[in-house]
Formats: C-alpha cells, sequence, structure tokens
C-alpha cells in the first residue's frame, strides 16, 4: 500500500470526443468540466486551440466556471518543422487560449519521425525543445506527450530517451508516456516506465490506450514503476477501442492500492459522475461497466444471495457504497426467498418472511418464472406484483377489448391502426389510433384513451422494445417474452410480458409500464373524472 | 516470447449466461459450441447436469454434433457435507450426463468454509478429496476450479494452498485458481500464481472476472508465472462485469506473446465467432471492443490516412486480417468492395470484381447496410441479394395484399388472423390463417396459399424469430430488424427484414426465408399449375 499521491488528467473532452459517435457541444463540455471539477480531478484537458473555433470557445467560456479543483489544458503539437517556436500558429493559438498548463505532443519514436514526419531525428529534438521551452518562457506548466513513447522505445530506447530528456532539458514539468497504438502490455510498461524513472528527474505520466483490453492494467504498471501522472477519459471514451477509463482506475488506485487519488468525499460520486457522462454524451451506459454499472454488484441465486447479505466482503471486491454504486439482488429463476425479501426491502415495501401473504407471493412469482416471467430486467413489473400481493389498489383502468388492423394494401401502401375500450372510473372510452406496428398503435391509442383522465400520462413514453422467444421447436408460435423500456425523461423502468401471442405479451408489460408509471404519480394524480366530451365522443363515433 | 502451448476452457454456455440479459436456449447452446469447436477452443464447459433439466438436455443433445476439436465439460460441485461422494445427487448427475472431463469447483478460502459452508477446515478438504477421487475413480478428467483462491490466499495462504494440494492428491488433472470476486490486481496475480506453481506439480488454471477491469491482464499475468490452463468466455459475458474476455486473451497470448492457443487458420475467425456469439445471445455488439469491434481498426480521416495505409504497423497494435477483422478508414467508403468479394467467396457465389453486375450488387448492399441491414447473421438474405444482382430469377410468387386482424375481445378471448392474396404463375389465390401472433398467422397464411402450387412448402418452419430496435429514442416507432431462422428438418438459414414497422420487416424476413427454401428445390419443384380448386375457392369465399 502506497499513500503516494497520484494525479488525474482527463482527456475525455479532446481524446475522448475522437470517440466513434462521441461528439460533443461546447455546452455540453462546459458541464462535464463543472462535474470533473467537483469529483476532483485535477487536469481538464478542454480542446486543441489551435484546430478549431469550438475549442478556443470553449476555453473562452470555462473561464465563468471558476472551477475549484482543476487546472484546465490545452493540447497542441511541438511547432512545425522550418519555423521558429514563436512563429508557429499552433503555439500561439495556446497563448491565445489563455490556459496555464498545456499539453503538447511530440514524436520519440524514430521511424515516425523519418517516415510520417518526414524530417531528421535531429530536427525533431529540436522541434521538442523549442516548443517546451517557448511555452516555459511564457509562464505555462508544460506537461510533454510522447507519442508511440513504448512503440519507439522497443525499436530504439535511445532515441525515445533521447527525446524526452530533450523536452525535460528544455524545462518541461511532466512527460506523459503515450502508449497511442495500445497494444502494449502490462509487464512491458512496468520495465519501460521503471527504466524512465530513472533517466529523468521530473514528473512521469502515463496515457494508455484500450484496443488490448488492458489499459487499466497498464496504467497501474506505470503508476506501480513510479508514474505520478495519469492520462485518461471517463468511461473510457477515445479513438478505435478507447483512451484508459479513469472510472476504473481511480478506485484500483485509491482503495486497493493506497494511492491518494482524490478525497473520499468525491469518490463517492464515481458512478454518478460516469452516468452523467454517458447521459450527455448519448451512449447508452453498458450495464457490465466495472465499478458503477447497474450489474456491478448484482448477485443472482438464492443460496448465494443469502451469503452476500450475511458476509458482502466475500462476494463483493470494494464496498459499492465507497463509489456511491449499490448492491443489487437480481431475481432470477433460482430465486429463493431471501432475494424477494430483499428486493421489496430496496422499495420500501414491508414484507415480513411470517406474513401469509409473503409466502403467497413467492409462489406466485415462482409460478410466474415457470412461465417464463424473468424479473432480473423488469424490476418495475416485480414490484407491481409484490404491491398487488399486498393488497394495494392499483386498478387505473379496465380493459373492455382492443382490435389492430394491419393493411399492406395491393398499391403497397401500408396502414397500421389500433382500436381500445377501456373503462376508467366507470365510464367507458373507445380511442383509435394509427401507429408504425401493431404495438406501437396499441401504445397510441391505449394513452390517447387514458390521457383524458391522467394527463400527466404524456409525460411518459417507451423507451425500448425488446422480444425473445423462450423456445424454438416453433418459431412464431412459441411463447414470447417482451420487455419495455419506458421513461419520464429522468427515470427508467422496465416492464415485462409474457404469452403464446406476441401482441399479448407486448399489452401485459405496456399496462405494467402504464401502471407502475400512474403509481408513483399518486400522490400528484388529479382524476379528472369527466373526459373531455368533444374527444370521447369523436372517438366513439369513429 | 514463448512458445508453450495454452489450453482454452470456454464457459460462455455456463457462467456467460449468469450474465445480466444473456439467456441461452438449448439450441442456442448447440449452434455456439459448435462455432467454439470451430474455432479450435480445447474445452466447452456446457452447462450445470445437477441444477436443471435444459443443461442435462444439452448434454444428451452435443453428442449429435460430433465436435471435432474441444471436450465438452460438465460444471458441478463437490459433494455435499455428510454424504459419501458415490450418494451425491450433483456428482451422480455429472456421470449421467456422459462427459468425458469434468470441472468441479470447491473452497479454498478459510471464511467461506466456517462461514458461507459452515462446516468445519477439516471436512472441507475431504469433500475436496472425496469428490475429485470418485470423479477419477469414474475415468473422468477432472478440473478443480479452486472458488475464491487469490482471496484466500490472500487471508490465509496455508489453508488454500493444502486445499489445492488434496485436490492434487485425490488425482486432479488440473487446478484452476478462481478470482471470483474480480477484484485482484495482476501483480497480486502474478506472485500467487508463481508460488502455486512451486507447490503443485499438476496442471495450473485461471479462471477471472472483470470486476476491475483488469481481467484480461491478469489471465496474462497468470501465463507469465506458469498456467497453462485459461477459463473465460466468449465476448466477456458473465455475472456482475463478466469473466475474462477470450476474444481478447487469445490474440494477446498468441500474437504478441508468443504463445500457442489456436491454429493461425482458426484465429482468423476471431472476429466472426465474436460477432456470431453476440448475435444469438441478442447483445449489441460493443463498436469499440478491443480486437473484434467495427471501431477497433478505424480511423479518421486526414493527415493520419496515408501514413496507415503506408506503414499500418504505426497506427496498429496488430494486423486486423490475422483475426478476421478489417482497417476501416471513416471518410471514405473503401471497404465496401472487398467486403463483399470476401463474403461471396465465403459463400462459393460467383463474384468477379470486373462483372458490371458486381459493382451493383455492391452498392446495393451497402445502401441495404446504411438502412440497418447486417448480414452477419443472415447469410440466405445475402445469397438471395447477389443472387437476384446476377439476374437468376428469384419470384415464386407476388404479393398483391395482405390483412392482419388482432381482436382482444370483451370477453378477453383473443384472436389473430392474417388474409393474404398472392399473385403466383398468373393465378390468384387468397387465403386465411390464424395464429399465435401476427407473423405466425401472416406464415401460415402465406404457406396455406403457396402450398398448392409449392407442396414441399410444408416441409419448411420457422425455427427461430428475433428482432431488435435499431435506435432507441422512440421504442416501439423505431426501426426494427428482425431475423428469422428456418428449417426444414436437417438444414437452418437465417434471413432479415427491416423496416419501421415490425411487420413489414417480418414480411420481408419471411419471403426472403421461402425464397431462399423454394431455390434450394427448384431442382426437384414441380410446380403444381392447377390448385386444389375447392380450398381455394372456400378461402376466397370466407
Amino acid at each position: 500500500m502506497s499513500s503516494q499521491n497520484v494525479f488525474l488528467y482527463d482527456t475525455t473532452l479532446r481524446d475522448g470526443t475522437q470517440g466513434e459517435g462521441v461528439s460533443l457541444s461546447v455546452d455540453d463540455k462546459l458541464k462535464i468540466a463543472k462535474k470533473l471539477d467537483e469529483l476532483g480531478l485535477h487536469y481538464i484537458e478542454g480542446g486543441w486551440p489551435g484546430s478549431n473555433p469550438k475549442d478556443m470557445n470553449f476555453f473562452k467560456k470555462v473561464k465563468d466556471l471558476e472551477l475549484k479543483n482543476a487546472k484546465v489544458t490545452a493540447f497542441g503539437s511541438t511547432r512545425r518543422m522550418g519555423v521558429t517556436a514563436d512563429q508557429d500558429q499552433n503555439l500561439q493559438r495556446i497563448l491565445e487560449s489563455g490556459v496555464r498548463s498545456v499539453a503538447i505532443f511530440g514524436k520519440t519514436w524514430d521511424f515516425q519521425v523519418t517516415h510520417a514526419l518526414q524530417t531528421t531525428l535531429e530536427e525533431n529534438l529540436d522541434m521538442i525543445y523549442d516548443s517546451v521551452k517557448f511555452l516555459k518562457e511564457n509562464g505555462l506548466e508544460v506537461i510533454f506527450d510522447a507519442e508511440h513513447f513504448f512503440d519507439g522505445y522497443k525499436r530504439n530506447a535511445d532515441y525515445a530517451i533521447q527525446a524526452i530528456k530533450k523536452a525535460e532539458a528544455a524545462g518541461a514539468d511532466c512527460v506523459a508516456l503515450c502508449d497511442t497504438n495500445g497494444g502494449s502490455l502490462p509487464h512491458e510498461v512496468m520495465e519501460i516506465v521503471q527504466h524512465v524513472v530513472q533517466e529523468l528527474s521530473i514528473q512521469v505520466g502515463i496515457h494508455c490506450h484500450n484496443d488490448g483490453e488492458v489499459a487499466v492494467a497498464n496504467t497501474i504498471a506505470a503508476v506501480q514503476a513510479g508514474a505520478t501522472h495519469v492520462q485518461g477519459t471517463i468511461n473510457g471514451y477515445g479513438e478505435r477501442c478507447g483512451n484508459v477509463n479513469l472510472i476504473s482506475v481511480i478506485p484500483n488506485l485509491q482503495l486497493k492500492m493506497g494511492y491518494s487519488c482524490i478525497e473520499p468525499h468525491q469518490l463517492v460520486n464515481l458512478t454518478s459522475v460516469s452516468k452523467y457522462v454517458h447521459e450527455i454524451a448519448n451512449q447508452i451506459p453498458p450495464s457490465n461497466q466495472p465499478f458503477v454499472g447497474k450489474s456491478a454488484f448484482a448477485h443472482k441465486g438464492g443460496m448465494h444471495v443469502s451469503a452476500v447479505l450475511k458476509h458482502p466482503e466475500t462476494y463483493e471486491h470494494i464496498e459499492p457504497e465507497a463509489i456511491g454504486n449499490k448492491r443489487r439482488v437480481l431475481v432470477s429463476e433460482l430465486s429463493g426467498q431471501s432475494n424477494v425479501l430483499f428486493k421489496a426491502k430496496e422499495w420500501n415495501l414491508d414484507l415480513d418472511k411470517n406474513n401469509p401473504a409473503t409466502k403467497q407471493i413467492i409462489e406466485q412469482i415462482k409460478e410466474l418464472e415457470l412461465n417464463g416471467y424473468q424479473y432480473e430486467a423488469a424490476e418495475a413489473s416485480f414490484e407491481l406484483v409484490v404491491k398487488k400481493g399486498l393488497g394495494e389498489h392499483l386498478e387505473f383502468f379496465k380493459l373492455d377489448h382492443f382490435k389492430i388492423f394491419i393493411e399492406n394494401n395491393a398499391d403497397q401502401s401500408f396502414t397500421t391502426e389500433a382500436v381500445v375500450k377501456l373503462v376508467v372510473n366507470d365510464q367507458e372510452v373507445l380511442t383509435a389510433a394509427e401507429g408504425n406496428g401493431p404495438v406501437n398503435a396499441l401504445d397510441h391509442a391505449l394513452r390517447k384513451a387514458l390521457e383524458q383522465f391522467y394527463p400527466c400520462i404524456n409525460k411518459m413514453y417507451l423507451s425500448d422494445y425488446k422480444v425473445r422467444v423462450l423456445d424454438e421447436t416453433d418459431a412464431t408460435a412459441s411463447r414470447v417474452r417482451v420487455l419495455i423500456e419506458s421513461s419520464d425523461g429522468t427515470e427508467k423502468w422496465s416492464t415485462i410480458g409474457v404469452s403464446g401471442n406476441i401482441i399479448k405479451a407486448s399489452w401485459y408489460a405496456l399496462v405494467d409500464s402504464v401502471h407502475y408509471f400512474l403509481l408513483k404519480q399518486e400522490d400528484q394524480l388529479e382524476v379528472v373524472h369527466q373526459p373531455k366530451t368533444e374527444s370521447t365522443i369523436g372517438v366513439s363515433n369513429h
């Protein structure tokens, strides 16, 4: 265990946006910068001022945020060939951005110098020296990003070391060793960083990519070898397979190895920061994401669960609360009494195992599971089963009937229409709606009927729809399991329906979703007993 | 570089299905087993015969596959307390499953023995010894999975070592050290495995979980320390954050470190096996997945492109072709042609790149892919596109129109009916049929119409049906991709349809499936030009 400080350098806003499908507006970047500052990160790389006006705009606006912990950093390259540093546009833009810290990258692999840059090894060393010196003379903290350092070192260690020594000689505060292609392995990183730490007397940093799925391990190995500056991105966004994921690096270093990165009261925000960044970047959070994923502390299986509850340390590598995540017990086919009781407790449901209702609920769940229901991905439906079992009144409406008409006409035009008749507060209501498929039409018609009584229903919408055939002997005639995910813009919930008929299964999941939402709103519900007359009649006459 | 052999033990079918949202039918498992065998894996763990009838069913059916490389393995636990091994139901089931290899797990962490198992340390050692001995006496190859080994070793190394030595003494062929909680770090794994390798004279294996995002590095560290048996899953499926991802372990060991795992001609299938398993498990392949992801060798345009093309080794950690992935240059569409030619060749279709029809086919496929078609798991549809492009006559019938009526009546009875009007050989035919859902009804009506002309149509049936929403912003109104798997009892084929409307997408996939089947039968087809009169008229009058 070490109590040494490790400084965290986030490049989500620059390298992270190189990831396919990740795109951040200036406003998005400012929001994320604020969160990263609250999390206690030491550096936030905002962009490359020389490369586009958007990044320059960010540096202008970020000053108003008055960040508390983090230094805002600009990214750039060493000067071009054949110009002096003070003539170099790219270095000038960095000064104009007004940052106090900068990371500039330069080449340290001889082959890259002669073949990609197409200059001499000597000129490249001068480019590094001049650029670092110029920025230092202008009062900046300078981090030198040694591009392709590990690949360069493996081919020509002498030149790679010469290059970073040039940066040191010019006054660089830190040399960050980059595994640009992401292909190095931990034992290589360990050995090479150990050598560099002996050679340099300034701070050494590490910058890894995940092409070999070992970026977190490479970063840890570098820290063990003496690096005290760690570059990475939130959730591992980045080009190809991504940069190293700081969300995993931080708890490994801090909770398992005793390094100091951020304060414990900041660490508990790790899960929410990860989710927040996924949200802003419009990425679906992987449920199996280490440390912060929804499944990261999820436990299946009855026998196992009672052991987890008694001695969580025997089944969990860290305490989920330390990083703001939480333990989840999955209700699955193997479910026993302790799973159900634990789930109920999570939802503040009073389930006493000596209560006869409890036994009945457990029996019912077992039977539903036998019929293909699976509640691990449909907790809202599970909650409804338990609440119904405890006698809560949940019937906000009753179905009289529905009909769906799908027509592929002779001119190949296509229509899908649903007609739904409900009884709500003893009143009948008949609606019709179109959709892009039978379930979509049904959903539209159902909500059109309900909005007259529960106007809040318009706040919710279906956000995902999954279908699975449960046994394959006779596919479209088999039992199907439908999972529906719904959202009201802030919260998400999932419901399930199983039937031999896909439409019936979808209807069950739809109804559960609506019931769950209305139940949540119950306190605020103002039941409109008189529906808008014209709309109801209009549809009835349809 | 080492040239030592490493044996790969896949547990996708058992531990992989512990992952949230991963669920595999017996048929899915058989399909995956076949692919893993082709990939050259040495062991395929099929399930836990004692735990459920589904797994037992797998062991029965897998014998018919006649796997070439892999040994099918069963999973189980050491005997229960207080019974002899031959009285233990769980061990008996393993024998009944008919496997020649087995992995049984036992406890090696003293705290787990006394607190979870609630027995004495001595009794636990006996349980290990008796169970291994019993299975060896029955002629099985025995792998002892040392559960919680690393956590146990860190607290009580003596007991942990004692426990695995018991397994060795009883004749175990291999001891696999499990990092059950997934929290160990590479330097710990390295040190502990080194010690174990000194203590034991039998084979040592490693079984890692990814809770710290270092499972691949832990596995590599164990192999460096002397482990020669590696357990993991395809794509890293598994409980919580998953098991170690064999898809990343294999190329790291083989291409970077020189170990022998599988043959080079098998390694080129790595990408397609990864995708295939994602498809079967109905998981969305992460585009940033190391080695095999769509973005893993993607290069953004600009100044680097020519350098990448001239000297790929300067921007790529391995050659993508070695594992069947490919370089992508994101600004250009260079990749299309070679990809299509490659696929066509795979399926023995004669596509000459100088033939003008080929260019047209490639353009069409590119457009279809842009619209969400993906032919990895729908080779029959791909073949139809190519054959149509080459001018083969494929129109066995023409749709005039169809209608589907779904009714959930007031008495809660439910009917789904489809009416289809086709033109076959210039004759109109109108049929109606019921089904358990709209697609099932449509399928029945379609085949009822066709059987009069193509009696062989009754030999085929749909064997699986999968739906995926392509973008999640507005679930039931999004584009959906439908995959249909069909069978004629001996062969299986898969077809795809994409549309904003799930019924239309299903229809496209259905039509492809029928066309593919009829095309295969063409030689034997006896087209009945006069349909059976009474049936046609009967339905027309409906």
